[in-house]
């Protein structure tokens, strides 16, 4: 498979410490799906009455543990979550169908519910068949050794070539009650030529109904993950779950059933920024970046518009290689806005590189020195800010910029 | 600019022939808009009662020279056609604007008709202000230079950095007289950081009606440059016009005025025949590329949502890297398919690679074997077809692979 590529630059320097979360316990394996000398087996054992919800990719072409979790997502309870790195278990049929459901029955098993209550995602190579029963009788073992500190490690056995684990915690308030939410993911940047997957899970002791996590996860995920582009390649597994426990309940933490409830408040902003520190270090991972970049999408339609145009200027090949390059070719995110098939009014765009405004009403900004331009290229974190100028709609978007590291990961032949 | 990028391996071993079309002149100039040693400025004189139509990109930052065009196309008749390369005048303001009225006037003054019957088209560096001084003073000299046969000298003003002249001729009959399409075109390839256009001039000596003309080259359009993509950004000044002199009715062309008219039968399949031979000749100067890859799409709901998954295809910066790598990653193109948008029965759909079946029925095909599939992939020129199992709609696509060349030509700095 090649020489692994190069830690990102944009990877902390040091992984956060997770609290234990009552009622989530981790234990990770080296099944050897694909992978050798590393973990790629996670268990997740969630405690009796843990609400679950979640939002999953709208490929056309979807993982048979997509569709799994599809299909039982709605009772809004989980008992245990499983995923597997190495083989996404996409498009391979009736025995893909057939080794999710032997996974749930092995968890099942091992944690003592039903099937249905097991949680299950997969990522890695698409189209390969996958065996169960590599790692099925793993889960027993995995049961009876989950631990409540096991994050980095839970972090670690879902990776794929991601550079980097991606954690992150926050703390909220609930009523009087103090609630912890920890979350970990994985990938965006596909940095295997047959990955193409993005994992994130969340947990917390929260006592919520699943219809007001669902709710809450959904939104934050449409304003973070939904905002995050490395190349626009859309995967057959994307899956973000969350989990909440109801622990804190002990703790005089009261259960809530309505997103709208105003004690939700500090939490649903906790999730908020939890899941926006996920999707920026996917960002931060991005297949051979040297530049991320921020995108900030004004003066639209709706926000949905606005996103739409952010995506279009983030997905632009041309856009990308200038960002490498170095060269401030705002020609080439007018023409982006352009093609992005959203209202803009080209006679009223604004483009800024940072503070720096350097297009206004559909022409050059007047003062634009383009060697003031090109010295703000040279940093690493690159702010594009752009105002269509036909309504209030906004949107940020993380991306990174398309480098020899992109085609050198992903032109690379599998074997 | 840094070193030219190399000449295509693709390229046309020898230009085609061009024969004269009566009614049709042009003459070119090095004007020094941009570029140093070579033409850069076009006029094409046009027979009295040339009818003229064409399609322009539905960019919302399209350029001035575009609009212009927008504005005058509906009248249908056209006595010149000024082209100029180095510089796209979009993004230019009022100053762009002038710069066209400019041009026209000129032009219009040189060749003897209304400015309005004057079309205009630019390529080039988007956001720089256009200076119509530049080279409006030759136009006078170019009317009276204009030749019948400067066919090569047409195409080559007006490339940017494409690699080669791209030019193709047809013969149909119409009754019983036979007519002659000649065409040029440049670019798609983008190949220069800040270039951004597609330019496509067809000229025929046939007697059309401007509505007939109008809906004959929209159809074609639809199903020839609007099915090639190199990386998927739009320009702001695409651009495609047809000129038909009608000289051909001193030879007993009848003059048509419907597009359904039986007698164009020959005429609409030589049109179409020769915008397919000059798109195709566009993706094969595709930026950095080193294989030409045809996507045939079929199955789907509807021809348009054929075409939709065809570009999914297509653009993926997964799927070009993997034909770069000449990996027969067919998991990337199930990918590609479930994020297109459309419908799609994932266990329905098969893909082959040329004539190989590779996947069916949702899962790899049983008889799959990847050292054939890596084989093929080593061929210049490799043939991908999908069958989505949805319906009957259908759609080819022609693109490129994504290569270290495409990032070399575009992360370069402009100056």
């Amino acid at each position: 498979m090649g020489k692994p590529a190069p830690i990102s630059p944009f990877a902390p320097k040091a992984l956060p410490d997770l609290p234990a979360i009552t009622g989530v316990h981790l234990a990770t394996a080296e099944a050897g799906i694909r992978y050798k000398g590393r973990t790629d087996l996670l268990l997740a054992v969630l405690a009796p009455g843990t609400s679950a919800a979640g939002v999953l990719t709208r490929s056309k072409t979807r993982s048979a543990p997509v569709e799994w979790c599809a299909k039982h997502l709605p009772a809004g309870t989980a008992c245990a979550l499983v995923v597997n790195s190495g083989n996404a278990n996409a498009f391979t049929g009736q025995k893909g169908r057939d080794a999710v459901r032997i996974t749930a029955d092995a968890a099942a098993k091992a944690v003592g519910c039903a099937p249905e209550e097991v949680l299950i995602a997969s990522t890695g190579v698409i189209g390969e068949p996958m065996e169960a029963g590599r790692f099925a009788h793993l889960l027993g073992r995995l049961a009876k050794e989950a631990a409540p500190d096991a994050w980095a490690a839970a972090a670690r056995a879902i990776m794929t070539t991601d550079t980097f684990p991606k954690l992150a915690t926050r703390r909220a308030k609930i009523g009087q009650a103090e609630v912890v939410l920890n979350g970990f993911c994985k990938g965006a940047g596909m940095i295997q030529p047959d990955m193409a997957t993005m994992l994130c899970f969340v947990f917390t002791d929260a006592a919520l109904e699943p219809g007001a996590l669902h709710e809450l996860v959904a939104r934050s995920a449409d304003r973070t993950f939904n905002c995050v582009t490395i190349d626009g390649d859309t995967s057959t597994s994307d899956t973000l779950l969350a989990f909440a426990t109801g622990a804190a309940e002990t703790r005089g933490c009261p259960r809530i059933d309505h997103a709208g409830d105003a004690r939700l408040k500090s939490f649903a902003a906790a999730l908020h920024d939890l899941l926006k520190e996920l999707a920026i270090l996917v960002a931060k991972d991005g297949e051979g970046l040297t530049k991320f970049v921020t995108i900030e999408v004004g003066g639209a339609e709706d926000d949905r518009a606005a996103r739409q145009i952010g995506l279009a200027i983030g997905n632009s090949p041309l856009v990308k290689t200038a960002f490498a390059g170095e060269d401030p070719n705002w020609g080439r995110i007018v023409m982006a806005v352009g093609k992005a098939g959203e209202a803009a009014d080209r006679d009223k765009l604004s483009i800024w590189f940072g503070d720096m405004l350097v297009a206004v009403n559909g022409e050059r900004a007047p003062a634009y020195d383009e060697s003031v331009a090109a010295q703000y290229m040279t940093h690493p974190e690159i702010t594009v800010r752009v105002d269509v100028g036909v309504g209030n709609g906004r949107a940020t978007i993380w991306t990174c910029d398309l480098t020899h590291g992109y085609i050198d990961i992903n032109a690379t032949y599998r074997s």
